[in-house]
């Protein structure tokens, strides 16, 4: 049964967290949640897995390829068959749980679920194949303060996050088609173009140009193009030439308005507009925003309105518009200013010999009833290890309870930053330690400066 | 690419959480985490699954059958072939990260882990395929300090939950062992008997005896056993006879021993000695309990010591004691008291029109700002539908814009309890809200009497 040690390790693309890592990513999730539910969007958690079929198709066909297959098991399974499959994203399993659960959804549905998702992406190169996504969407809502919403709620999560000086760009997929339009783009090279386009921050105007060329574009249209991507006045420019389409005129309008609105409200919140923005994903129709971070290449979050998604996926149209957060890039982002001091539980109990062992118990409990996170020393280390014990779990204060302590009804507690020692009548134990991990006691009494300094 | 609307289904044996009930889960396992944290008990997250051969044979036959294989996937794979699986408990991966992180763990490591795992369970019986287990174990100690100090905590965590009236069962492998050693069952019958014993309180004593003589157990073996769990002191004449034995006399004084610490913290844990308590678990070695509550059959809790589990799957012997709550039948049980009374956001900004967006938005933020969680009204119904949608989400204030309060900068506040509706100057909307929903505002002013009534 026992494996070799060196084939104990987790799979590839994976993460164990332990405690104080866990902790620092906790504060992040519980920060932009808090944000979420501020804004009235409520929890969700949908099953690790779904079945196959609701998946499979719904992210094209090198999403298909990295979708985890799970095997049927039991009498009725063939062997190797697949019918389950983990979860890829989380929108795909949202829209099942509103048709699933249609009769107990209230709409416009405001939701936001903050999960891991899971993608055979290759080993060995570094890429998660286990991560979290961060989403918020609201579903049956047609309204451009939807979409306004959703901008503010993210920036606010980015921001509570601890991201700094995020700024938002904005823009809708009917300026891009509007734009293609007035370019006369002919349709089946649009999507190719866009893809182009949306390499420009990365590539720079003129390999974008000369890729649109190999693509097919035609001259004139690349020509117009180049003259607006490197002009300095670009932006309102290229909203002008899309708006000489009928498309391309809505869209702009639509990122206009969106604009104001977001700015309206007073925020701090940094509004650009960003006319070639185009985002990834096919299923965007209106408009959809970045943000992205000075210093940090790409976006940190983003996300845009998707009106047909829903309808293709249950069959029920639903208007939608929702945002993503880079979850695990906003957690490496933030890494220092975030860093929880995680210190383990604040004290440390020390057990002397068998006959010490109940007052040690019940000390550590004493401690536990008053509020002190306590761990009881269970190893079999004598006082100097059970001290480093203590100073490696990060233990502020170290109880030491020897036979004369025991028997004089007294404890020695050690601050383990100072190391200076104090010795503490256990009847009032639970209250002294609480005082000096806490700096302050329930019964008002005030820590000396002395404790709160090296608090 | 649209599934019909029938094929939507989330697969068998999974669960959704919508918010409320999201919100109780969350409620009851928060409860536990603070319980664990505050014995020093630190976490630890673990991917959702392993490799494969990491879990196959650690489960016996029946539970190997149980495990969800994963498809490789991209070029390496071969169609059909799995290499990963789904987490099937929380203890192999324990091992695992034991054996792959020893240099950064700290011995004994004491940690928690509450979360999923998958079990490949019959579909259609009501048996759940993902489900949480709640799991706290102390690796590297030998200590019977740490089979207390598990029982403590798990007891305490099962309280807090809300629990209230469990008991503990107390008992160890050592006793069962001695226990066969005295009745001189043979060694090939043992596991055999343990399991017909573990079914006494189910089946009743004359139903196992009868079980037993089919096992093979000798006559006068079975007319001892049948002697004692008939009479009255059973119990402490059973531990007398086990005692014969030297291993059943080491079990006998660690129960004992156990027993007298848990009872020593003067805690209102109610304690009992169940010198037949076998537990299903094969790789016990030591003390192990049960928590159970009057009222309901089986066991809401449970764990024990197992000196040799950690050696076997990683190879480095550590002796280790641990406990594991049984978080989906506590949820159940609890269900009525801890039914969070989940209410959505606290107030709906209602949207009149066009003209009133940007001052919804800007009440909405305002709202937000003053800590209280705020929904934008996003569909097209007018106020009536505004008002029934603020209503279905549980909202306690409703805050109405119209064009003539917009024009006069007032909002109308109707309290969705009483329907009483007040003139709130936009300029302390927020302070006022606040007031309303929290029955406190940053200023100082108290609530008056009414709305603390209604609050």
């Amino acid at each position: 049964m026992a494996l070799e040690m060196a084939d104990l390790k987790r799979p590839s693309g994976t993460r164990d967290f332990l405690a104080a890592e866990l902790a620092s990513r906790e504060a992040v999730i519980s920060a932009i949640r808090e944000v979420f539910e501020r804004y009235g969007y409520e929890a969700l958690a949908t099953p690790a897995f779904e079945r196959l079929d609701v998946l499979t198709g719904k992210y094209g066909e090198e999403g298909d390829q990295l979708i985890f297959p799970i095997q049927r098991r039991g009498e009725r399974g063939t062997k190797g068959e697949a019918d389950l499959a983990l979860r890829y994203d989380l929108t795909v399993p949202l829209a099942r749980v509103i048709a699933e659960h249609s009769g107990k959804i209230v709409l416009p549905y405001k939701r936001y679920q903050i999960a891991p998702v899971w993608r055979a992406e290759r080993p060995g190169k570094g890429r998660l194949r286990e991560f979290f996504q961060c989403d918020i969407d609201v579903v049956g809502s047609a309204s451009l303060l939807a979409d306004a919403e959703v901008v503010l709620a993210v920036w606010e999560a980015v921001s509570a996050a601890g991201v700094s000086g995020a700024t938002v760009q904005l823009n809708s997929r009917k300026v891009l088609y509007g734009l293609l339009e007035a370019l006369r783009v002919p349709e089946h090279l649009q999507r190719a173009v866009l893809i182009s386009l949306d390499k420009l921050e990365k590539i720079g105007p003129h390999a974008v140009c000369r890729e649109l060329e190999g693509r097919g574009v035609a001259a004139p249209a690349v020509a117009s193009l180049e003259d607006f991507i490197t002009s300095d006045d670009s932006k309102e420019r290229l909203f002008e030439f899309a708006s000489t389409s009928a498309l391309g005129q809505a869209g702009t309008d639509d990122v206009r308005r969106l604009a104001e609105h977001v700015r309206s409200i007073g925020s701090q919140v940094d509004v650009g507009l960003a006319p070639l923005l185009a985002r990834g994903l096919d299923y965007y129709t209106g408009c959809i925003f970045e943000v992205v971070v000075p210093g940090y290449s790409g976006s940190i979050a983003g996300g845009g309105r998707y009106d047909s998604l829903i309808g293709t996926l249950t069959g029920r149209d639903l208007p939608a518009s929702g945002g993503s957060l880079g979850l695990e890039r906003i957690i490496d982002i933030t890494r220092d200013q975030n860093s929880v001091q995680f210190t383990g539980p604040d004290a440390l109990v020390t057990v002397w010999n068998n006959e010490t062992e109940d007052a040690a118990l019940a000390a550590a409990q004493d401690l536990r009833r008053s509020g002190v996170s306590t761990s009881l020393y269970l190893g079999s280390g004598r006082l100097e290890k059970q001290l480093g014990y203590a100073s490696r779990m990060g233990c502020k204060v170290c109880v030491i309870l020897g036979p004369s302590e025991v028997a004089g009804g007294q404890a020695t507690v050690r601050d383990m930053r100072s190391g200076r020692q104090t010795s503490v009548s256990l009847g009032s134990l639970g209250k002294a330690v609480s005082l000096m991990v806490n700096g302050e006691a329930s019964d008002g009494v005030r820590p000396s400066p002395d404790t709160q300094k090296s608090a």
